[in-house]
């Protein structure tokens, strides 16, 4: 499916199911409002299905995107680039956090190598999709030529197109990339207007003078590309990374099916827009799963209008943050397939 | 058990198994502290256990113990008290909230009428355990005798054997009641010293003129019995509910058997601090499950010294707070279980 044609096939939330979803959360065996952000929700979820109620997010499927970065030369990072290529390998091995939670949480999990550096040998779970092993230095060029942000974009698109037709009624969203909250940073900056110093954070966990330069990389890269929101394709060529472009391509293709869409932190948040700035009915299938502790992460939902559900302090991403989230989006929407009405209980009301 | 039996049990969290947790921790493939409150929890769990990896929390138990409140009298709510009966059919027929999401994070639910005013005929999912039909009118006497507390206290701790001799790893505190906030508001001012103003919320959704009065009926009730929280029994008998005295022994059966529970909201955390000065050790224990709505919780959980893991804005009680965090608290322990270290994995550190 190209990039167009999944455009094409976004529309807007639908008005009637929402408000069949007010009406119903009005009916049922609790006070009126006492499940909080759950209630909204679950009306969100009506009017992306179309229906009310939206069916159960369950099968869920976890997409990993993984990538390198040019930028990884400029020093914003202490890890080594080889790193993405093995945790890669212990992803497919079942062995890091987001393994643990996909088996917590009941969603299934599958690792898409978009851009890593190193050619990579998996087994079922990986999907080798490489565009291009890594972005150029978005410090000194465009990380991506147009036609690789749109192959990346299109990647993400055809992954979310096929978990959908195996049956996925939620999508979940999943990165790895040594350096890739510098080109996320670039991006939320580019799309939101916020400057460089507040959306670059400290990543894995860098020190002051890493956390200075890559603020400085990230501003330079912005004066250096004048990137212009409105152009979301040659922005994201410029400053993204193919994981990211990816992301964005599988947001984009969860709205086109109206399947939700949990996304976790940082990278993710910084696809979101992306997606957004492409078209924005896209963000009537996102989910924000929860406030990631980098700093661009909240800009990225604040722009987007989103509230996390989740706000645990954490900053690892591979999707943790959106995979226990899940079954808070899925207690939603089961509220209102399960729970009876005061009239169907015999409840009496106040 | 006895009261007596079940405190002499509760000890202290095991600082090796903590500092075992905190040490895997640190191995395991994901940048130092980038699970933020999960890895603290994990630690916590782990000194619980006396083991590192600690036990996984399932299968996990929620009961839900329901109980009337003479203080309905005073009109501190706009709900007709026959609606705890009417809830506790509800949650046997499998239609409330909780039975939702009980059901969304696999936890067996119980219910126990441990103070309800009409006596019930539940299936084999209700327990009855009724030590008195609804309290007596805190506002004008005592609510419950010492006796009537202890007996409350002694199902609560007999419900947490039960569960956890039947293979019960986590339990999970659920409640329901009509004019419950009452009570709860009472019992957390009383022991944290904090004033009824600050602690009396609008539990159902009240109207100003209901909760200025719900307000005066707590400050009322504080200066007629004079609470010594040094005395938490009669501190109980005074201004509790027959459901919150059997939370409270639930909460210490739990710490007994050194078995987590997931406190839910104002109720629960109104019973916990109950547990508290019963048992300070206790604590250790406890899993604040989320930030409820009601002031009272808040102050009651910054009273013990825990963090809430999810704050959605929700308000409902009957132990929904407590069920979706669960799989959160799941996340947390199976990390220490299933991921790989740095070693292990091949994976470079920075």
């Amino acid at each position: 499916m190209t990039l167009e044609t999944t455009l094409a096939a976004i529309g807007p939330a639908d008005e009637p199911a929402m408000a069949a979803a007010r009406d119903l959360q009005a009916r049922l065996t609790k006070p009126a409002g006492s499940l909080g952000a759950l209630e909204e929700l679950s009306v969100r979820l009506a009017g992306l299905a179309g229906a009310c109620p939206p069916p159960l997010p369950e099968p869920a499927a976890i997409a990993v995107f993984a990538g390198d970065h040019g930028v990884h030369a400029q020093g914003v990072t202490p890890w080594p680039q080889e790193v993405t290529a093995q945790m890669v390998a212990n992803f497919v091995a079942g062995g890091a956090v987001i393994n643990a939670f996909a088996r917590q949480v009941g969603a299934s999990l599958m690792v898409v190598d978009v851009g890593v550096a190193i050619p990579l040998h998996g087994g079922d779970t990986l999907l080798d999709a490489n565009v291009r092993r890594g972005t150029r230095d978005l410090a000194v060029e465009p990380a991506m030529t147009l036609d690789e942000a749109r192959a990346a974009l299109e990647v993400g698109v055809s992954v979310a197109g096929a978990l959908v037709d195996g049956g996925a009624k939620c999508l979940l969203t999943g990165d790895m990339g040594i350096a890739n909250t510098t080109p996320a940073a670039a991006l939320v900056s580019a799309f939101t207007g916020a400057n460089a110093a507040a959306v670059t954070g400290r990543g894995t966990g860098i020190d002051d003078e890493t956390h200075a330069r890559k603020v400085a990389v990230v501003a330079g890269a912005l004066a250096r590309h004048r990137p212009d929101p409105r152009q979301p394709l040659a922005t994201l060529a410029a400053l993204g990374g193919l994981e990211h472009a990816a992301l964005a391509g599988f947001i984009l293709g969860a709205a086109a099916r109206r399947v939700p869409v949990i996304v976790d932190g940082v990278i993710a948040g910084s696809a979101a827009v992306v997606a957004a700035a492409f078209a924005p009915d896209a963000v009537a299938a996102m989910v924000a799963g929860h406030r990631s502790a980098e700093p661009g992460a909240a800009v990225a939902l604040a722009h987007l209008g989103l509230t996390p559900l989740l706000d645990l302090g954490m900053r690892l991403g591979e999707g943790t943050g959106a995979a226990l989230a899940l079954p808070i989006v899925a207690g939603a929407v089961r509220v209102l397939h399960d729970v009876a009405t005061f009239d169907s209980a015999g409840v009496s009301e106040k």
